[in-house]
């Protein structure tokens, strides 16, 4: 080992001080019975030295990390970077530290991941669940060994973890009816994997607000895929390949959206005055595609901020993390252009 | 401390199947010694009893912690989230964790999230700096400590750090020759801090170009502002109220761009055949405004997967660090509607 990885301690600036391993120790941690100018010294001849504070060892005697972990399905996005932007701001405000990792859609990876973060002993473990994810046994771990689990956005359902998510039923009802309000008689729904909470909610919505509507579902009209943009270009052409085609299209992401209206648009289609569209995200590229998007708001940033608010005050207050069962946050439908069909403005 | 909480030991796991602590130990870490049969029995146990293997205090004890440390201005933008996915999956598949913070643009945070990183004794920092930073007396710590420091992105030239970024001034030099070359003779510029390498350098390349072009130079067609949409639509109001109004504008990145062209055509400026325009960065916005926005490509992703490759090799195979003193990686222009001027398309 080199000399210049040698760890710097109390007894280096100890001896180089020409005073107690004691007063050193007390210094650094500004005890008041250290005058202030051997304080002053102390400080300058640490930051000089290079002495790190001793948080890593001092964490291991106290059984804690000061961390936290987080599993996303991809940091790449821009709601999930907006949620993770909010809880790195309250992890950090709490002097706690965050451990990132992706998903990448896959539940293997999200089980490998998971045991990183339990073999690092963090604090505390958020999690938005892969595309593929189809039980939760990687996380039991945590669970039977006490330490928090919270749901965010792609959540699931376990008494022991709190969630945090939107009623994504209520506003695929609302955007739905929206549509069929503006005229819409042949709504499709573009969705995906049903064993995510907020697909399979928002396609329930969707059928729900039909039936209340009298609008009979028509499963042709009902596409399930990854979400991407390269599948929504795909359903432009499967959906004006139809015997009939749509007058309506529900997405259940922005990005899908409008990879879907802009291949409509190449082909000549009006929006909205052939085909309504509507999306879900309120991506910034909702207002930047024309016509402007219909779309559910739901503010990543908040989602962020209240599940790492959560976790904190159970880690730093002792907060109950059972007494919050459900978290659910405000979203709102924003009716822009792409759903406004003329007949219909007033 | 309640039972759930007491951390379990080889010796717990021993006394259960009735063998020694030394089998347990050899078991686990898949010794040739131990029998297929025993070590699926210790397995079994160690999964069943929430048994977490002793990366952290093991760590410790080879002095490496086996953590990166990131620091982002944001998390939450197009660009950063991509080269922050690209890191992740370099780091993740060498078995390292990432510690992940944000400046939130601010000098003051940097220096704080530093600090932290240091006494958490990353293996290794990776840092993209804030807006307003001056100086990098914050970094000098792990500098003097031999801990690998890179800068990717905002860099600083510092010769014991690698940086890894694309070539600024020559984007920004084919991006303004190619705005002069479809018949632009009062091109605007607008960017952001100068004491930050990326805008310095794209205002460098836009001032070079009008001169090997024989067009004048006006500073009142040179805007440094936050780079923000809402500084894009506050100068669109500048330029229109010019008293010559520019033919073109260059953008140091795409956000801006958008929002300064929304406000333009808002106005009823015809683009390009008023003002043409070109930005920085092709976020996937600049594809779906329109006209589309002519743009540099700029690979986030590849710009933290190559960042992070330089640092795992350092830390896995003892790279020489100071072999690569700058990583300059490929950038390319994108021309798009936004820019072609009616009269020059050929």
């Amino acid at each position: 080992m080199s000399d210049q990885e040698k760890e710097v301690t109390i007894y280096d600036i100890a001896n180089k001080l020409n005073i107690s391993a004691a007063t050193v120790s007390r210094g650094l941690k500004d005890h008041p019975a250290i005058n202030k100018n051997t304080k002053k010294k102390i400080l300058a001849a640490a930051a000089e030295m290079g002495y790190r504070s001793n948080s890593f060892a001092s964490n291991l005697r106290k059984k804690s990390s000061h961390i936290i972990g987080v599993i996303v399905p991809r940091l790449n996005s821009s709601f999930m970077s907006d949620v993770i932007a909010g809880i790195e701001k309250v992890v950090n405000e709490a002097n706690y530290n965050l451990f990132i990792s992706q998903s990448l859609e896959s539940m293997k990876k999200e089980v490998s991941n998971a045991k990183a973060m339990f073999n690092n002993r963090v604090d505390g473990l958020m999690v938005s669940l892969a595309y593929d994810t189809s039980d939760i046994a990687h996380f039991e771990s945590f669970i039977n060994r006490g330490i928090p689990l919270v749901f965010f956005d792609r959540i699931y359902e376990h008494e022991k973890c709190p969630s945090i998510y939107i009623n994504n039923y209520k506003a695929a009802y609302d955007i739905t009816s929206h549509l069929i309000e503006q005229g819409c008689k042949r709504i499709a729904h573009i969705s995906g994997n049903q064993l995510r909470n907020v697909y399979a909610e928002r396609t329930r919505g969707y059928q729900q607000a039909l039936k209340d509507n009298h609008v009979p579902f028509d499963d042709t009209l009902l596409i399930i895929n990854d979400l991407s943009a390269r599948a929504g270009n795909e359903a432009a052409n499967q959906l004006l390949n139809l015997p009939v085609r749509p007058d309506g299209v529900f997405v259940a992401n922005d990005i899908c959206a409008i990879s879907c209206m802009q291949a409509m648009k190449k082909q000549d289609i009006k929006i909205p005055d052939d085909i309504a569209f509507a999306g879900f995200n309120n991506d910034p590229t909702s207002c930047v595609i024309e016509p402007n998007l219909t779309t559910i708001d739901y503010k990543g940033y908040e989602m962020g901020e209240t599940a790492a608010r959560i976790m904190i005050n159970h880690l730093v207050n002792n907060d109950d993390l059972q007494k919050t069962q459900s978290l659910i946050l405000r979203s709102e439908l924003i009716i822009r252009e792409s759903s406004l069909k003329k007949g219909s403005k007033t």
